[in-house]
């Protein structure tokens, strides 16, 4: 038995289990899909390939699949939506981790606003979006290279921070340990950080911190 | 001028500013405290020394020093406390984050439930706290050596889990980089990690978690 | 000459010789596996890719190949099977190792129970096997990512646990470092650690334990 | 309560809980020795420095201190011994290691053979002693620098050896991380590696072996 | 002959030898200080500590130095100063090397304007300066922890800009690392970096660069 | 929204936005593209692939692209060249990053001499060309492996000096750290490092101070 | 001009330039063999691929190439050879690096002995070599994974060992990191290192040290 | 018995065994040194602080020791000396280092000249001294911070260079990683490393090279 689907995690975390999908073979993961689909949960899975897709696929019809976000899921019953996440990034080239963000959040049930491209090499960008940055309940920010972007809005908001650091970047970017390093050591406060290009770690963090706000 | 204290911060974030009083001489820190002071705020220092406060002391009467968790703080008047954030440690060594993190939770705010001791070693002592851990809107975890606890916490709780790594250990510890890259791994979702030792910055977002909750 | 086998090995080890086959080009490997056939020993090879497995039965029809483990080895006499070996994993994306591992320890002798995919993350999958881990002389724990498994494991029994990190996971993970640091700063007492993905080393060890005992 | 006893650990483990002393606050380590020693059970302590053993001293008259291993202990009623572990060094500087393996093992109830300063830059000492090697069920091997004591002990008997890295070196030792390396990537089998210097780690380990034997 | 002195540096570079002061032994930095006197030039010498100094200043009475910037130097006559060059500070513990960069720039003739705790945590303060920022020929940015504030002021001048990470900050800033890895990896263009600490390094540089201005 | 024109940058920086392609969907870039096209405004793009040059073009006839330094660019009109920028290599596996540095350089209005292939192995043809070098307002020194050009160069000339590490060499070059470190730690002044094969930022940063000179 | 050949080189070192063929485009390659062909020299290249070998074949017939050690070379009359090198290796893996070492030993005149798959796993076919071995001038010591050779020979000859660590390994050999901290850590004495599978850099300094020699 | 003496060692090196100071208790030292007394032989011991000399002096009246190389011996008769080792040095901090190799090829048999302070920040100083460093048999270089002295002097000379990384420096210097980098990765052919620090290991390979010359 090579696996153990964990049933009982709705129950202890309101949310159900996510599947790993990177490094399963094929014949585990349609197994794994299978065996959600037949207990009539909603499934999330996230870094799978095209090819586990198009393999998940000729079993249970109803898969779906974003290249960008890399995200395989199946929606039996779509979750209803509250409160607001704003997920941001510092350029075009993180919006693959900035997807997995948000489309996790919204799986989970969190409305989400999406602020792309506001990174602090032209910082009046971001100034322009604030005050829809502000409307929301946590924020998420992505970025790579330099990765301050983090910092620079945990300084500017009253919300908890979460951020991505990304594997955008060369050299000394280091497949995002800078971008990592440079969050940890945030001067401003009320920032967390998660794994280089975790994304669905901060939309489903997001979406914990988004369900406890009452409105 | 050597320091530009941020009398705008509480504007923008709802909490003042801190101070990091590591590496600071004492003619500036003193300054700094007396400029605070006069401004007829609440103060907040993390990272201080026995003889920097003793220095403060000196021309601030009213400051307070809490040896073990190393805050040097002015309170002119107390912060009402709302709700509860749970800080719960590996092991008795990492006892001076925790209460970094708990005094700091506790000064802006937040009521504040202690559970040390409760690593994976011995895992029935964390199952025996489960049921008092559950009750807070955010739990702080504070781990070294191996930092297995974050992991484990976030896979048994619907709350968010701050993770904080310590420098306690020896060996391939290195002063917590081993409990970092354990906690930023976790498998378990719903869990962000600060810096090593920064039980500050766990308490102030949590905290800022824990002000969402409108009960 | 290119190789020199070592027929001595059994006489030091109670095992033959283990061919490391990576890297190896076709000639190389296929000569030693034709010299060890004339020898008339069993042999064992590790990473050996689908490539190395054809070229071999080219020459030697009896080899056998586990494209899951990469072992290539052939068995002219099974090995009476002896006690009791307990291999765990953390999640399904370990089995390759796990299998190196297991199937390293049947050629040697031991009777190996697989308990796999019982990671942290839902810890009540582990408690549920707990006793017939505990029936093992002495217990593999492969995982990856945050690699917490071998501590928490550790923490249960009271026979060794030899931990293999696995070079599961991605960004932080670092290859397997990640989970390599848990392992190594365990607080749990009786754990030992072998090389990122060195199923084939732990397996071996595993068996020297196991035939210690005298039943 | 800053520390949760783990009385319970006897009765999975078959050995008591063991203190970690370093960076325990006196007031705290002589707290959890008297609970201990109330509780009529042997202690054993380990890290510990002379401070720390003089303030416990004056609690508990019966606690010992060895400053070369750094072991603060109460032994109430000395453990049987049975079967044999050796224990090797590569030098006379990794003494302090060895000996906390040696005592660790005989604490727990083995007896010990040690054989120091057989490091492989004059191999022909490690060649004269294995016949004394040889009839230890468990083999703990001890060694900083290049490390490689490990893996030439492990090509040599057919016993589990548990190498240990020391921290004894300068420049590229990196405090131990050099011999780690070199024993977590022996070309031997049957070696398995716990933390830098911990010689405590190797010492239960063996004993967990040794006692799986049946004379 | 332990020290051969550059005197043909003054010709190559325009400025004269500067000697690196820590480590030196006494013996040898007294008699390098007078073998520069009686050459009867200008002498600049870095992290020297204060023990170096009085023993300096037995030989050489007209030596001088500032606890702060660690500078030890001797000044026969003063250098006319030309142009502007703007030192910038994360904050107030960066001090020690923002005044190593702007006595250097102004020992080899720089106007210098200090601009100092501008850090990102709070940016308001930044833009309240960049008036007088713009102003200068080249910036140096000096910042520890994140070191984000390179790449924000590259972001919003026109001129070069020279980063000195910091080893200011605690955990992952590494001893500067953090600070580095973020300046080396900035999005924003006109930035180049000098060692961690290296403020000496960054005042030399920025004269070279003032002083190519023609006014 | 996925990017956001930075039209601004040409007033604060007096040069255009840079586009960053490695990374980026060919619908995000060519998109990117037609924008910049459409503003009338000359646009250089760094680290594109042929295939990027290929998508863009069909949409953008007049763009351009140099294969060796991945430039791919639109000069609707070109740049007047003013002053001296002398680009040095230590060997000719270095001149991918050399010519990204020199075009950057004449794209932004720098005239450019090239020196390559002057590395410390064979120091006299350093020697041969240093006339020619020290007619240059500023130098950027290109090398991989030991990286020891630049401070080689920064000892020899009185301008500034921009070194920047490569990625050439193998083992221990650690994919260009070795060489930066070398840059970092030169004990000649004069020098500034930019990230592992950022010949871009090295271009940009020695036009800037070239066109700081008024003649 | 993007080479300048170094034929000043034989006059310093006694030896020809060598070429580094690696991430040399094939345009510039075939040119530089061509203008050292027309010199009427002897010429090593090391690091070529079958490719580049092809490309150079076109327009110089006499070049030859050998796809173990991947040496690409001209050799217009042979050098006589002298004195004695022996090679040695750990394994079979590390054979394309000794070769590279004893071809380019071969090259510049030495007699060579190849010893090859004596690693410590199974040291007795180390001893039963070392009377060969200590004929030689210098010994090069090839090894992998631990690395332990050079730090094994060193202490049984009384000649200078070159020692050589390879990427062959996984995990944490990182590469070759491990064998090479174990090489510069050795106990032994006699023993420098160079850079992680540079087998050319070995055999060019054995055979400078094997002229040295008057025999 | 805690130290086993290879009195067999000069049988096979040449060389007496070489006894490493740091690390070892008082009596251990004392004891050894007694020992070698008593077997009337030369000893060299490295790394020895001032009060393991005054101790060891109690019972050893003959024995010396040099606070600058820390180097602790007896020399009961003088070895005579032969050819040629020069030991340059970059700057005047990496003295302690240079002393070390100096003394102990002194301590073996060569004869050694000294030409310190020669880096490449004012390289002509090194050219002045060429002449003299030709002469040598074999050339030990000597340098910390970026380490460059050694290639370039493996450039110049036809002879091997071994070269000595040193802790001198800061920040990015990595306590000597720096510098050990560029010397691993040379351009220039004919250079071997060793450890940081290593001067005893640099000087006995010189030595062990210059008396394979039979002038
Ligand atoms: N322990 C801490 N860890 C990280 N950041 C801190 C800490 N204490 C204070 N800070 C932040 O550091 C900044 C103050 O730095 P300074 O102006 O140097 O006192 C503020 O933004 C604080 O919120
Ligand atoms: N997967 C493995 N990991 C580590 N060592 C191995 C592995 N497979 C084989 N070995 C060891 O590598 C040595 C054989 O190497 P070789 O002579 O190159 O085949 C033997 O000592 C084996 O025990
Ligand atoms: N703080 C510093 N950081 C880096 N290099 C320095 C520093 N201070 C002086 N130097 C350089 O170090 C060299 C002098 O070294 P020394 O001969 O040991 O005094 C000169 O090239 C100086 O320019
Ligand atoms: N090769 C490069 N290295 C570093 N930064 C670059 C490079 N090319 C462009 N950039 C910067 O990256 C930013 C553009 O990022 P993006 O918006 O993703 O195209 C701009 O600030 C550029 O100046
Ligand atoms: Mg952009
Ligand atoms: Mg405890
Ligand atoms: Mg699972
Ligand atoms: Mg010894
Ligand atoms: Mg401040
Ligand atoms: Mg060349
Ligand atoms: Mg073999
Ligand atoms: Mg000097």
């Amino acid at each position: 038995d090579f696996a153990k689907l964990d049933h009982h995690r709705h129950l202890r975390s309101g949310f159900g289990e996510v599947v790993f999908c990177q490094g399963k073979s094929l014949e585990h993961l349609t197994e794994i899909y299978r065996r959600f689909y037949q207990h009539d949960t909603n499934v999330l899975g996230t870094r799978a390939t095209k090819e586990q897709y198009e393999e998940v696929k000729k079993v249970i019809d109803c898969v779906t699949y974003d290249p960008l976000s890399r995200i395989l899921s199946i929606e039996k019953e779509k979750q209803e939506k509250k409160g607001l996440v704003a997920i941001c990034t510092g350029g075009t080239a993180d919006l693959f981790v900035a997807e997995e963000a948000a489309r996790t959040a919204e799986f989970f049930g969190s409305n989400v606003v999406r602020i792309y491209d506001v990174g602090v090499a032209g910082i009046h960008r971001l100034f322009s979006k604030l005050e829809d940055i502000r409307k929301a309940n946590c924020i998420v920010a992505v970025a790579g290279m330099e990765g301050a972007l983090g910092g620079v809005l945990a300084g500017l908001v009253d919300k908890p921070v979460i951020a991505v650091p990304t594997s955008v970047g060369y050299g000394t970017s280091f497949g995002g340990v800078s971008a990592l390093l440079t969050m940890l050591n945030s001067c401003a406060e009320g920032l967390a950080v998660v794994n280089i290009d975790n994304g669905f770690g901060a939309g489903y963090m997001a979406t914990q911190i988004n369900r406890l706000c009452k409105e």
